[in-house]
């Protein structure tokens, strides 16, 4: 019998953030591929015997290659197996979703898609940061600033606009020149920023400031990835809404 | 004892959709307060002895005022009872979610948030449209043109950049003027759009097409709230991944 693949959002890390479906589809799949992100905890709501499979990227290289992983969830499927890819956060917020589910209906293999919480949410909700409160901002946009080519491209004016929250997915290296660019775009320095380590985790850090001092106030406190990263007028609010972990 | 509340995220309407620390929060609540929106189904998993409250807003007038619910959410919480507020979608994207936790931490009241599948990230995912592929986008930007002063302090240059998905939380009503301004400022006719009513519930529509005839596809169709427009080059894809309920 044919297999089939779901693709999973595993969310942010406290596995209490699992959508029912999402246990549902661990519940019942034969194989697990899942991104090295993923926490043990959440991996531990599959099923005993299903196979886990690691095929997570590592900042700066590739443990699996994109035709890699293709190759894997075809396989597995081909097989007849009910074939789970969990992926950090939201398979389609800067994940390789949308990708993959391209590979498998050329391949013509079954699938369905179980959305996740993704990052700048999660981080949000226990950071205390209301990413669209009325008073502060019109819109939130979900932007990536990891990779070069990204960064060149991308509409520096629009990012810099005010009134507008900016929730960046990114690696903790790249404060520095996202700094420059939002200030030489526009963005007051005195835009407050909350960056967010670990989000949702026992050991959640919030580290506040503003535009002007955010890679000092990131380096100073020495944040590692995961972190995200919530610039705007909202991001004043964690200090005084902040209710999990550590207060910043 | 002192009562307390958790702000909770139900998600786009499909139960499968909550997350397990929002059915442990229904589980254990004295009372719940929840929106209009908020279905059925997911109330049903709610204890059976919970009060429920509805103090939900509809398009146009409000049902209970803001100040109605702070007001419900601190009588109930000062009579030590184990508070629910539960909204559509997530509780910081579009909601008054900030506003309410502003009000409790002024009273002294206890808080937690439990943050839910926003309806851009569930349509998406139910749609099979892949919000940031990164061979059509780079960011996604969300939205509101509920209201009259939010479409008229909007930067509408910002919103018709290239290369980013917009999804924009609204009543069906406004498609023709959110055309007109999109392309007055650059954003090209030709961009696709899937416009997602009933997003993750068996009823589920997803009408498609492009900028250019919007207005006019969602009136063909008669698209109703609760609805979500995805308008970019991603949004293509929903016709070639669709795998949920009707394809477009």
């Amino acid at each position: 019998s044919a297999g089939s693949v779901v693709l999973v959002g595993a969310g942010p890390g406290d596995p209490g953030l699992l959508t029912l479906r999402a246990l549902r589809a661990l519940n019942e799949a034969d194989v697990i591929l899942h991104d090295r992100l993923v926490s043990a905890e959440v991996l531990d709501l599959a099923r005993r015997d299903a196979e886990r499979i690691e095929v997570g990227k590592q900042a700066g290289y590739h443990h699996t290659t994109q035709d890699g992983i293709h190759a894997l969830l075809l396989r597995h499927a081909q097989a007849g197996r009910r074939v789970v890819r969990l992926k950090g956060g939201d398979p389609f917020v800067f994940g390789r979703g949308g990708e993959e589910l391209e590979f498998l209906r050329e391949q013509g293999i079954p699938y369905e898609v179980v959305p996740g919480i993704t990052a700048a949410v999660a981080c949000a909700a226990y950071a205390g940061v209301p990413l669209t409160h009325r008073d502060h901002a019109q819109s939130v946009r979900f932007v990536t600033a990891h990779c070069q080519s990204s960064r060149d491209t991308l509409d520096w004016t629009a990012l810099a606009q005010e009134r507008q929250t900016l929730a960046v997915y990114m690696g903790v290296a790249e404060l520095g020149g996202l700094r420059a660019r939002l200030i030489e775009h526009g963005r007051a320095p005195s835009t407050p920023f909350a960056l967010i380590e670990n989000g949702s985790r026992p050991d959640q850090r919030v580290i506040t400031g503003t535009l002007a001092n955010l890679a000092e106030r990131a380096a100073f406190h020495a944040v590692h990835s995961p972190a995200l990263l919530i610039l705007g007028e909202v991001a004043a609010l964690a200090t005084s809404l902040a209710w999990f972990g550590q207060p910043p």
